[in-house]
């Protein structure tokens, strides 16, 4: 792929970290919720080697919080997501697909329950805004819906609690997984989750004050060194092995969640009403005809812009490959593909044509083994 | 600011023209409605002259349109926007802002009617689907909403007429601005507006087929010498002093219709009602703080990523430059700004700080004289 170079402007926004990460050597963008995500500071390789070893600080603040608050906020976000919130605790963060009245996705965030009346949604890239916005909008609901002003660090990799514990002390050893509290540094308080979008482990530090989140960011930075940390970025090769989905590019609103995997928020049998319950019920009933599956391909380099057709070794096609990213571990292509149902078998052979050459690949679970 | 480079993949849409565009030499792009939007070949001055003097062929696919269709469609659109669509008219388009409950701004599409049950918004940089989704879901209107497959290349600057006569035949002529019809190239029906993001007269082709659609872009530099046909794409200076405003950058969901100057498009006396309309009724009683302003600054680059507080000559803050582009014509910069409304005359003058270092600038009216 030829390069080609970002256009900055108001409306694609920068984040309070975007000048310290280009200071340190930012190659590339993407624009994510009208924002920009740092994407690569090295390679994607040594990245992924890295992230896998010792510790990445990220500036993901593209993942924008739409905050939900006031007396009927449970009841908008619970009509939002295939997912029951019924029993859902004060202090967890909650991963749920959003679905429209047709039951397709339409983003898939984590929720945080931060009272009994206020909700935070940190949402892929989509205007869930909008969507919540519409709903609230006809039913007269009494709530509240904006954009927090909230922009996240995430701190991943093995070493992650050993830097966060000389950070933000002993009790950060007592956060579970998807649970989050309150942490100070310096004064400010932050509220931190153990979570983030990779799968070796890590925080995600949500900061309200940029000027003190700049002064965290340089601390962390400061007593960094014996940790090895670097700037770092969501790395696809490590997230499409651990089956960490990433909407708009494994999944759309042209998907519904059981084609996702998501079987286990999908909740149809309780008496919670969400808007998409009749058509998933529909769609549960005649059972899907495609899933989303790993895939492993026998070359070292895709250029994915767009879906890339799979077939079977009869030419018939049998699935589509929507992210791909070069494995240092399996020293091979790994991705994620919508296979036909029944090609959705671990080991499953497939042929895929690249720059017109015909390559060999072979379907796989996720997380990848 | 550093030249980053922007990452591909399949969240961030190519679209049918990306290759042609690449292949001519596309030198940046900037993402909008999750999709690639060229933003200049050689230098935005050169394109400037350019698009005043020829003619040029944009990629603006990422205007993405959003078809409102079925017995409930009219019903919906105008609960969305605050423009009047009574005694809208078939084959007819309207610059219509869309409000939420509170009045305030969450795109401003070109509302294009194809029949009395058939809407399509052509959209500024925000997810409008899930917006109109989100009402008629509870609503439980009769429609159906989905992002029309449609890819739109613009063809604008003083010579457009007469390469379209060219290509679709004399009676393009008849065209009236903000009027769409139908029209024939090698056998393919092409959906042709009389409108564009410039003010330098054209037309936008709705391109349905995207094999047809590239023909015919091929087509158009295949007979385009005789017009000096360049790539091209929309040209901040020349929107700017045009006072075409960009949804994102001069306006966004903190803003209200009459902040940005769009009394004629407001509709508050009939018994047409919309989401939004009593609070812009309260909005109006109380009368506007603060407007949308063309601005003149005494410099010939500024990098502006963000709002930059504007002061009057005792360093109080009195604006905020929203966008910002060097123009041909004055020799300085353009820009729009939201002024505090004792600000607002023309010709009032300002302080801005650019690097730490003052500059003179003063306020006009849009259009730009």
């Amino acid at each position: 792929m030829k390069n080609i170079i970002i256009s900055k402007s108001r409306r694609v926004r920068s984040t309070p970290f975007s000048s310290r990460i280009e200071d340190q050597g930012v190659k590339s963008y993407t624009v994510y919720n009208h924002m920009l995500l740092p994407t690569s500071f090295s390679s994607p390789s040594a990245e992924y080697n890295h992230l896998k070893t010792h510790v990445q600080i990220w500036d993901v603040s593209v993942q924008r919080e739409i905050e939900i608050f006031g007396e009927d906020s449970s009841k908008l976000v619970q009509l939002m997501t295939c997912r029951d919130l019924s029993k859902s605790k004060i202090g967890a963060c909650y991963y749920a697909p959003l679905v429209d009245v047709d039951g397709k996705i339409i983003n898939d965030p984590l929720i945080y329950k931060l009272s009994e009346n206020r909700w935070r949604l940190c949402i892929a890239d989509s205007d869930v805004l909008l969507f919540a916005k519409g709903i609230s909008s006809v039913k007269d609901f009494k709530v509240e819906i904006f954009e927090a002003n909230v922009d996240t660090l995430a701190i991943q990799g093995p070493k992650s609690l050993n830097i966060m514990i000389k950070i933000f002390g002993e009790k950060i050893k007592d956060l579970k997984f998807f649970r989050f509290d309150f942490f100070n540094f310096d004064n400010e308080k932050y509220l931190i989750s153990k979570s983030g979008f990779s799968k070796q482990g890590g925080y995600e530090i949500h900061v309200e004050n940029a000027e003190s989140g700049l002064k965290l960011y340089d601390y962390f930075f400061k007593i960094g060194n014996e940790f090895n940390l670097k700037p770092g970025a969501p790395n696809h090769p490590e997230r499409i092995e651990g089956g960490l989905l990433s909407y708009g590019n494994d999944m759309d609103i042209g998907d519904n969640p059981f084609e996702c995997g998501f079987d286990k928020y999908i909740n149809l049998d309780s008496d919670v009403f969400f808007l998409g319950k009749e058509n998933l019920k529909k769609i549960k009933a005649k059972g899907i005809k495609r899933k989303l599956m790993g895939v492993k391909i026998n070359t070292k380099s895709i250029d994915l812009i767009n879906e890339i057709s799979i077939f079977d070794d009869k030419k018939n096609e049998i699935g589509k490959l929507r992210s791909a990213a070069f494995s240092p571990r399996f020293n091979m292509m790994v991705g994620i593909a919508m296979m036909n149902i029944n090609f959705c078998k671990p080991s499953q052979k497939f042929e895929i044509f690249l720059g017109g050459k015909p390559f060999n690949g072979e379907v796989c679970e996720m997380p990848f083994l």
